[in-house]
């Protein structure tokens, strides 16, 4: 459905932004907006809470609506825009001629619940689906023409297309599965222990770091690091130093820079909560995988898609940047898009 | 060279095991004897050290001489015998009918040096290997039958093929490489920074045991992961727990209980210290690679036994224990070590 509509609907209790005065101010047809609701929410583990979830919407009015998720320290600002200038964590793959190009294209996306690290309780995908629902309502967006999910954001939309089927017409879940794979699992559990040991003595930012660190081997490879790093350690004030703390180092600090410690450790959390019935998607669904991603083994996503029966469809590519390849191997995931996001709604 | 032409030889300034005293005392000519040297050691990065070396021989008069290596944590323990009865670290590769049978062969193995946690100093592989040369003079053995190194061990191994051939007849080196790769140094660095943040406030204990579960991670791999823990997350006291914890707590208790942060740190620093040039090996060397090891990259070790030319032999098995299946897969490696071990020196 298009813009135009959704300010319409009835449902509509917020500026919907493509909305008529927005429009006006638009140079070319396309705007940009942000905005909060508050919403009451009954999460599955933490009983009811009261919420604001922020969002932005960019991208060209009457254009059909994508919705668009990323990683756990994604945001809701997907590209720079005439109206909000800064790049977003999306830039590359928004733009002219992209299959996310916002003249065709109206884009939403939000602040994931928890976020602000204002909400310490567990947190499940199940709830930031419910929460979409709710904005989705405020907007008046009946249905979207697609969800793309990246990494966390997959598994929000893949509970989306189960508990909601109705308010997306497909889903693309690219890094992300049904469930999460035992190992990784593992892995996110030492990093908030890491949380953990600098919160035991007040070095909340050490320890946020140090889980940065440890996160940053598991959405990266071996290939990448053997391509960067391959010099021999040294010894640096009596201790041997490898060639890869440099850059650990700077990753740690700009994480902890713009991420609460209570956003990470519940955020993180809500990935090991994830599990969903793969025959209870009833969406038709674009399944991404990456070889080579150390968090979503291959064998995990062909499982998916075997369990979504003929709504499944599996896109495999290979990449050295392992689970950040949605980040970082642009023009391929774009091509994938493409033909993803082709076809129905367009003129719905 | 046997144990009998050792003791007679006249470098031998300490008993060496199994001499004819010692015989006397064997029920089956099968005996175990520990010992210690003091040795100076000119350091590669810490210069000269005085340095206590303790080692463990035990088996057969008069068989040839194996000495064994295994990881940072393995010690001079191999394997229970009549007189030290404890279980060894590798109980289930030494025993009646195995390629390491106590009555066939004359087992020699070290606590390595840094191991007491004393030597609080860069160690390289280097410094071990000249230390065992130095051991070897101690107990009059001129030429070991085989060196058969595991992991760290193999390091050590190829050192000692590289600094002093003489000295070994042939190595088995099973995962372990010329080099560290780039991304397991990355993996152990971040290891050492979790002992660091632990000292920050003396919660020594706390930073090693993280390190240790982190450790596991590489030591093991998501296949086994998935066997072992394939259940949902819980909720216990409002904080989300995986099914691998329980088993990380155990692993990372019972690690800390056995070894001094100096020890970890140093020897771990070891290992991204290590480099050698394949070609400088001079002995016949069987490479034994693990496809899934997530430390040693099967790539890493056919690059070394490219670079060994004539001299390299390699072997590959797949195992759902990645690093650490050298422990695990006792009834293969041993397979491998029978055909590695036979052969030259038998009579010599």
């Amino acid at each position: 459905m298009s813009f135009a509509t959704a300010a319409a609907s009835s449902l509509s209790s917020l500026p919907a932004s493509c909305t008529a005065d927005a429009v006006l101010l638009a140079q070319d047809g396309i705007t940009a907006r942000r905005g909060e609701i508050a919403l009451e929410l009954d999460m599955r583990h933490a009983g009811r809470h009261l919420i604001r979830l922020r969002y932005e919407l960019s991208g060209a009015v009457d254009a059909p609506v994508v919705f668009v998720a990323g990683g756990i320290s994604a945001h809701r600002h997907l590209a720079a825009s005439a109206t909000f200038a800064e790049k977003g964590w999306l830039n590359e793959l928004v733009g002219t001629g992209r299959a996310l190009d916002p003249a065709h294209r109206c884009l939403l996306a939000i602040d994931f619940i928890g976020a602000d690290g204002k909400l310490d309780a567990p947190i499940d995908t199940a709830d930031q689906a419910d929460a979409i629902v709710k904005l989705l309502d405020a907007l008046g967006i009946r249905q979207l023409h697609a969800f793309v999910g990246y990494s966390y954001g997959a598994l929000v939309g893949l509970q989306l297309a189960t508990r909601h089927p109705a308010r997306l017409a497909k889903l693309v879940a690219v890094s992300g599965a049904h469930r999460a794979h035992p190992y990784a699992a593992a892995w996110r559990a030492l990093q908030r222990r890491a949380v953990s040991l600098g919160q035991l003595q007040c070095a909340d930012a050490e320890g946020l770091s140090l889980a940065r660190q440890f996160a940053m081997l598991s959405y990266r490879t071996p290939e990448e690091f053997e391509e960067r790093f391959d010099a021999a350690a040294e010894i640096v004030h009596g201790r041997v130093r490898c060639a890869a703390e440099d850059y650990l180092d700077a990753a740690g600090a700009q994480y902890v820079a713009r991420t609460p410690v209570t956003a990470y450790l519940r955020l993180s959390e809500s990935i090991d909560l994830h599990r969903i019935d793969p025959a209870a998607v009833r969406v038709p669904t674009t399944v991404v995988a990456v070889e080579g991603d150390r968090l979503v083994p291959l064998s995990d996503s062909v499982a998916l898609v075997e369990g979504l029966g003929t709504r499944g469809n599996l896109r495999v590519l290979r990449s050295p940047y392992g689970h950040d390849a949605f980040l970082k191997e642009t023009d391929r995931i774009d091509a994938i898009l493409s033909t993803a996001l082709r076809g129905n709604g367009e003129n719905a």
